[in-house]
């Protein structure tokens, strides 16, 4: 199967012109034959909000609100799966969140788990884990930008069965970040891919927001945490594809007699760290 | 402070041959101003043994053995630390070890948790988990090779307080592997570093040693998962020095508002993995 990861430009409050931007996106995408779309985080408001009050007029119930009905529609039409950020509102409280749909139309949602920078002011943390969804084409997880900071990310995914892991992003440059270098982000993110035998898609979004410069260089990576697709420019929209197979039986070990996930000790890491990292489930 | 990495091409059997090149280097990298010094995982016999009873024979007690004996006289003379591979044997049982050496002599040992290939033929499994050693320059934590492919390694030592995790190693390319790209290794110790803020220092061996090739490309990256020096050549022995500054109060965040090893949410991990990782200690 074919996944496509949209790399884009939202203009923070312009939502209608984002997800127009996002429907032509998806339609090209989906007419090269990809079944899986990953957009930007926040990919329908854009990133730097001035303050709470101004996230919350952008932000919309999921599902429920606008943005998650065209996107339904489209994937529907197209007979895709989407995922995407949007800026979730629940009551009072607003996530920084991903919807999953899938063909048939509304799958889920998750809620960015670990926060970055002033996010904290606008944004409550996720509360629904890392949840794992049973999509037509096998498991899937989600995450969200600085999630992918964390191991633990992927072994949830991993431990619960993903094939792919999709993240929808933001990356900013890290402080003391060598201007030539790759975005530290590539190499979490292959690392994470590598470490538990997973195919990882990550759509970044490209530009200047408020001051705020985003890292482009979106990518694709293989089980083995080789790019597939990408990492695409810094600076320019683009949409890149690759061919992932995730049918049972198609996942090798990291060589002859070693599989990463098998070769877990967690006997020697529970005697180490507090209550550890346990078997997978 | 200096830190030394040492690659370096060991010649299975040949032990009296690999200690003597070992002190050259080492005295090299003494006289060069380093205070700790890394070489290669089995650095005095070598890699590719034909069998248990060759393992055996090349094998030491650790301490107590001619190597680490010869190794803690030149760190006493030259007053530096030493952390070396070498083939442990303990009664019957044989480990694929580092010895760890201080100013003063013999300061303990890691033994490898995560075996790989053959090894299981030779070695048990490491059962001292992932000691953390105070040394004169702070606190320090080993791991060897495989250990690095599992992130519960890094998260060992960072729970513990290690601020420098030194990796004696004798990476094997990974099945896959397109040959014009740096190693999965260094990936995999850059995003360790990253995520734990925690320096690491990479000693690889090289040469093909019957008709196993190794990769070389040892590697010292800083907090942030840079590269400080290195990754060496494929297939010449050298030395890499770089500085690195793990006084108190040096480490800093990955950002203004947040720092990896805070930001982690055991209350979500714990939800999802049974008995997941949880705080630091």
């Amino acid at each position: 199967m074919l996944v496509a990861c949209i790399q884009m430009e939202p203009v923070i409050g312009d939502k209608q012109a984002n997800v127009a931007r996002s429907l032509s996106l998806i339609a090209d995408a989906a007419e090269r034959g990809a079944e899986l779309v990953v957009l930007p985080e926040l990919a329908n408001t854009g990133y730097v909000f001035r303050d709470k009050q101004e996230a919350t007029a952008l932000s919309e119930l999921v599902p429920g609100g606008e943005t998650t009905a065209t996107w339904s529609d489209i994937a529907r039409r197209c007979r895709i799966s989407i995922v995407a950020g949007i800026a979730e509102r629940d009551g009072d409280v607003l996530f920084n969140s991903a919807v999953v749909i899938g063909p048939d139309g509304y799958a889920g949602r998750f809620r960015k788990v670990h926060l970055w920078g002033d996010e904290k002011k606008v944004f409550d943390a996720g509360d629904l884990g890392f949840p794992v969804f049973q999509m037509p084409f096998g498991k899937m997880a989600v995450a969200i930008c600085y999630d992918g900071w964390f191991p633990e990310t992927y072994r949830a995914a991993a431990f619960q069965g993903a094939d792919i892991l999709c993240i929808p992003t933001n990356w900013v440059p890290m402080p003391g970040q060598p201007a030539d270098r790759q975005a530290m982000a590539n190499t979490l993110v292959m690392a994470g891919a590598h470490s538990n035998n997973m195919f990882i898609a990550c759509a970044d979004r490209v530009g200047v927001e408020r001051g705020q410069p985003f890292e482009g260089q979106s990518l694709i990576v293989d089980r083995r945490g080789w790019p597939i697709a990408g990492p695409a420019s810094r600076e320019r929209e683009e949409i890149l594809i690759a061919e992932i197979d995730i049918r049972p039986g198609s996942r090798r070990g990291v060589g002859a007699d070693n599989d990463v996930l098998q070769d877990r000790r967690p006997d020697v890491y529970a005697g180490i760290v507090p209550c550890s990292i346990a078997q997978p489930g």
